[in-house]
């Protein structure tokens, strides 16, 4: 596939200093609606504080069980005091205003998978109490409660998966569908009574492929109140890892020609600093059975050029800006609509 | 529904002397396809061992984890010990012919439920080598592999439900679907390389619950070599608490008039000594979420009429004999069809 004109690209050199208010960037509140990077390394946590990236959905957990999810966990709260420079915890809308006014920024703690639960819904609370915020119902495959995207059939929820829903409703958890089955997806969104997102996932009708999503359950989650977070990663673009900043705000654009400003987003999909290994384990089968193939080149792996990484988050404001859309669209775009859902979902703030 | 005649009905006080290898009951090697009584209480074990049972395909795990499944094998390794004049291990169709000669109880390591593996198909041969022997491969719901019989929907294998048959063929264990839902059964069928075994359920041409199995099925299972052992569990007969042995002849009657004598075998479905709390367990939604309404009174429980437990093996093989079954035909029945699959999927030998 031939490389597209970058013309609109905005270059990854530039620096945004996001510390000045003066800036449309950075008097926004700029949320992440999926980072996955490798927690704990300190390079990690400053650079989502010098991005100028207000908060972000911290995958905790994605093939985990209950006991790795908690000791995942345990790890994050030493790391709230040891890098408190550049990170708080969030459990509620009024941190995230918290984390802006402090120039730290704010960890939902997120599961791609909602495994940890085991077989116990009272986990739910459990784990909200320690603040797990957005729970992916299933991470590509089959878990408990239904199906993932790369699953050889998609047969719909469980029982299970019917009541685990109706208990994330009841706490104030989140619901994500971006790596969940078209079934699944579809019977989700119907029997959620709070709205739920695609935190990291693009229009399957403008590039093509499983992880994407069907205009269907797009503008059925739309429908419920929902938001959708354009996904970053660039095994889901059609020039793969010669994509850039461009064709990311082509994909936005497509999604807000479909849907609207109201309820698009960002969603990176960053994986910062993951070793080759985390990347095996991550397309593993269940986390354990290595894929025979892996649809991409996994290590040394690279995002988007002009969006390699955090630091950049505020390109993706510029590039909007530059394509002509006002300051209140981009700042819905860039985290208002995000923190807007986030106070519906966790409390209940229309 | 009227109380079925019980002309044939054998005398539940009748006492089997089942040490006495001049009876045919006693010259048996009899086995039991499935038993998921409370274990570790005397009488049980001894009511084994009276009863003349050479063999039990004994529940160790259902809605269970790997660490309470190792714990429940823990426990067990003391009860051989503390139990030894009733009962010993099984891990071989050798061990099984010592139980008889040693007139002791063989207890076969059995799961109603895939799960104690998690995500790990390692586990499989980790549990083997504690003599975890046949494993079902779902439990009424949905687990990582597949749809149980109970299920909402059942979309049949997934990729790991598919990777995990594999590896119990390698192995050496033996897959059990009596649990399972009908798409899954099918797959599974066809997708084993070893027999697999039914090993409590009766026709659901017979008696039309989603617990017994389609004609589809048993023709399917039994034309790759299986065994299907007739299930005596009240709830699935016409006449529920009411049922008799003789509903129990009868749905064995009717499985060997479809397969013949190669193919059909016992599977009671004891539950001897269990408790209401146990009973909710079972019949609870993923073994957590309380049933809405449970479809049998689970309290005090009572198997059928002629055949209360385990003292009353003999009578199966009698009531066969009784209805004009040949030596041959009783001996295969009551635990040679059995014997001589675990021969061939545990241990190659056919």
């Amino acid at each position: 596939m031939a490389p597209r004109l970058i013309s609109r690209f905005i270059d990854c050199s530039m620096s945004f200093s996001t510390g000045k208010a003066d800036s449309l960037y950075g008097s926004c509140i700029a949320i992440d609606g999926l980072d996955t990077s490798r927690w704990g390394v300190e390079s990690v946590f400053r650079d989502l504080r010098d991005g100028g990236v207000t908060a972000i959905n911290a995958t905790i957990a994605i093939w985990d069980d209950f006991n790795s999810t908690m000791d995942n966990i345990a790890r994050w709260l030493a790391w709230f005091d040891q890098f408190s420079e550049f990170i708080r915890p969030v459990h509620s809308a009024a941190d995230i205003h918290s984390a802006k006014s402090e120039n730290r920024c704010g960890i939902i703690f997120g599961w791609q998978n909602a495994t940890p639960i085991g077989n116990s819904l009272d986990r739910l609370a459990l784990f909200h109490r320690l603040g797990v915020r957005i729970v992916q119902l299933t991470y590509n495959e089959r878990n408990l409660l239904g199906n993932g995207c790369y699953e050889r059939k998609d047969d719909g929820l469980s029982k299970f998966g019917q009541a685990a829903i109706d208990e994330m409703n009841r706490v104030g958890i989140l619901i994500d569908l971006s790596h969940t089955g078209d079934r699944t997806v579809m019977e989700t969104i119907e029997r959620s009574a709070a709205p739920v997102a695609f935190t990291h996932a693009n229009a399957r009708s403008q590039c093509d492929h499983p992880r994407n999503k069907t205009d269907e359950a797009i503008r059925a989650l739309v429908a419920k109140g929902g938001v959708i977070g354009a996904n970053a990663f660039p095994m889901f673009f059609p020039n793969g890892f010669d994509s850039t900043l461009d064709d990311y705000l082509d994909a936005i654009e497509y999604l807000l020609e479909m849907v609207g400003p109201e309820h698009v987003a960002v969603g990176t999909d960053f994986c910062q600093e993951q070793s080759r290994a985390w990347f095996e384990w991550l397309f593993a089968s269940q986390g354990t059975i290595p894929a025979r193939e892996v649809a991409y080149t996994p290590h040394p792996y690279r995002h988007l050029h002009g969006l390699e990484g955090t630091r950049q988050f505020g390109n993706i404001a510029a590039g909007l800006s530059g394509r002509g859309y006002g300051d209140d669209d981009v700042r819905k775009i860039i985290g208002g609509n995000w923190l807007r859902l986030f106070a519906q979902v966790w409390e209940g703030i229309e």
